[in-house]
């Protein structure tokens, strides 16, 4: 009885083990950081989605930025449907502005420092437009303070835009 | 035999109209402007490409830049392939870059400006690198003197990656 307990519990644990190598080479099977209030966390593959626009933030943040967009987000700008439809998705990702060393007028991304997500369900978000919101910086979710500010500062400046400030750059 | 060649030359027009109208309604049935040298037209699609990197031009053009890779672009940046293979194609989209109505620090796409076109074919363009280019103003190449320009210029500055500014931003 004892020894048939043991070969279980080494089973068990050879069992977990396969597990957990298998989280650590497949990232999907970790569970992802979720952002504060919004629970949005990083879309998988999102960073072959289109492109909608870059932008330019001066100091003091001096970054580039590019809004991509993923499918149900590209065919409603690209019809000019308003507002967004559920389940679209935006991910803005931004970039230290430094120059290039090798065109003087130039320049060009350096270091990744944020990606912000806004994510469009009408339903779960009914309080803040239909958005939620998730801003991450090296994966990790910023704390709730921040997340407190983009309902906010969205609804005061492009409510005409359904929130959104990007437009498509054709 | 007057009234069967009469109908048959009928049927011929209506044919022609037909294929007129599917000419009008199809752009990829017109025939396309082709860069001076190079030969290079705007490749169907391109918009829907993954974005390379996103960029800024200062004054006097004062821009904001993309670069969108094709399939085979896309792969070798992500395996870090140098030499890029053939059928590797980049387009460099560009807008004025105005400053943001709705927000104080941004700046954002103006008027679309140039679509930029480098398509690998090592032996096409053996004499350039292995690359042919193409610069287009509202779909019309530039001339043959802003083309004798483009390689040259690469050449100088970036021969050590393969003849391509842009590198890939995370």
């Amino acid at each position: 009885m004892k020894l048939t307990y043991l070969l279980s519990c080494a089973g068990a644990v050879l069992a977990l083990s396969g597990l957990a190598a298998v989280a650590v080479a497949n990232d999907d099977a970790k569970p992802k950081a979720a952002s504060p209030i919004y629970g949005v966390t990083i879309p998988d593959g999102y960073r072959q989605w289109e492109l909608v626009a870059p932008a330019q933030e001066a100091e003091p943040l001096n970054e580039l930025r590019a809004v991509l967009g993923n499918d149900v987000a590209m065919k409603a700008y690209r019809d000019a449907t308003l507002p967004f439809p559920d389940g679209t998705i935006l991910a803005k990702l931004a970039w230290k502005h430094i120059q290039s060393p090798e065109f003087e007028s130039a320049s060009i991304p350096g270091a990744a420092t944020t990606v912000q997500i806004m994510v469009k369900d009408s339903k779960k978000y009914a309080t803040t437009g239909g958005w939620g919101f998730g801003r991450f910086v090296d994966g990790i979710p910023a704390d709730e303070a921040q997340h407190e500010t983009c309902f906010a500062c969205h609804q005061a400046r492009v409510q005409g835009h359904d929130y959104v400030f990007t437009r498509y750059a054709p």
